[in-house]
């Protein structure tokens, strides 16, 4: 039971966003743009910095929706996303999405934790000023995202796709 | 220095809201809904819960900026919002508000520790389902703000209104 009455039938962020659609439908248009606004990065790198943080905030609803995109759009399977998830520097992407993420990971411990030398590692790679932004606002999104889909505990599906648990990363 | 150029002589989000101005304008209309919206709590205590938040992840320009508005908009002084952030069961604020703060409290640590008790106390104290939706929303919100904030190294005020240490709670 969720803490407060959703429609039946609904998971995650569903629920609420019909619910309340004022505050719905502008949290859709955030998602839209932060995900597919103009950008040197892909849809699919952009849900997997998605998934990254909703992983590392164990929200399952999120994980398995970012995540099950982001396989479609790159073309890669599960067990790469988990290796994203638990080992950034090890996992097959490019050193631009390791950086990335790296300053993702810091966002959601706390923006104040993102230092000048993951920034200048972002840039040598390849990162402009928007790609650090959008980074840090898709981090930072995802972080009320997660907050809002577990703070009124809405239905979750019965698989966790990824099963990362942070207290084994 | 800021991790991106900015424009020159803006505090904490405004900058990167002048300078992506699509994100921005959504972020602006999101924050006046949850905070102005229809609602059972007044503007003041909205802000009272962006401060709480914004307070307990130790961003000084959203604390500033939504602790000053609470104050003058509650009438009431700046120690009175430093003990409410500090300790909220002692201040001099009412059952719904220490309620409605403590589940913003766990909004603020992880979505999913707010528990079921939290609420049924929330509703005892009169809470009705908007309200308990409003104080989620509200605290995932300023998570993100905060950390949008922080995570760009915004320029922020040379006081910190509140001073408190996350360490020192």
């Amino acid at each position: 039971m969720a803490h407060i009455e959703l429609p039946a039938g609904e998971m995650g962020i569903m629920g609420p966003v019909i619910k309340y659609p004022k505050t719905g439908e502008l949290l859709r248009q955030l998602r839209d743009e932060i995900i597919r606004g103009e950008s040197i990065l892909s849809v699919g790198e952009r849900e997997m910095i998605a998934l990254y943080v909703s992983a590392r905030n164990e929200c399952v609803y999120c994980s398995n929706s970012h995540g099950g995109t982001a396989e479609r759009l790159l073309g890669v399977e599960r067990d790469v996303l988990a290796e994203v998830i638990c080992n950034v520097e090890t996992a097959p992407i490019s050193e631009l999405m390791k950086s990335l993420l790296s300053i993702a990971g810091n966002v959601q411990l706390g923006g104040r934790t993102v230092s000048d030398a993951q920034v200048a590692r972002a840039r040598a790679a390849g990162a402009d000023d928007k790609a650090i932004h959008d980074t840090v606002l898709i981090a930072a999104m995802f972080c009320a995202f997660n907050r809002y889909v577990d703070g009124l505990d809405t239905p979750m599906p019965d698989d966790d796709r990824y099963g990362v648990k942070l207290q084994d990363l």
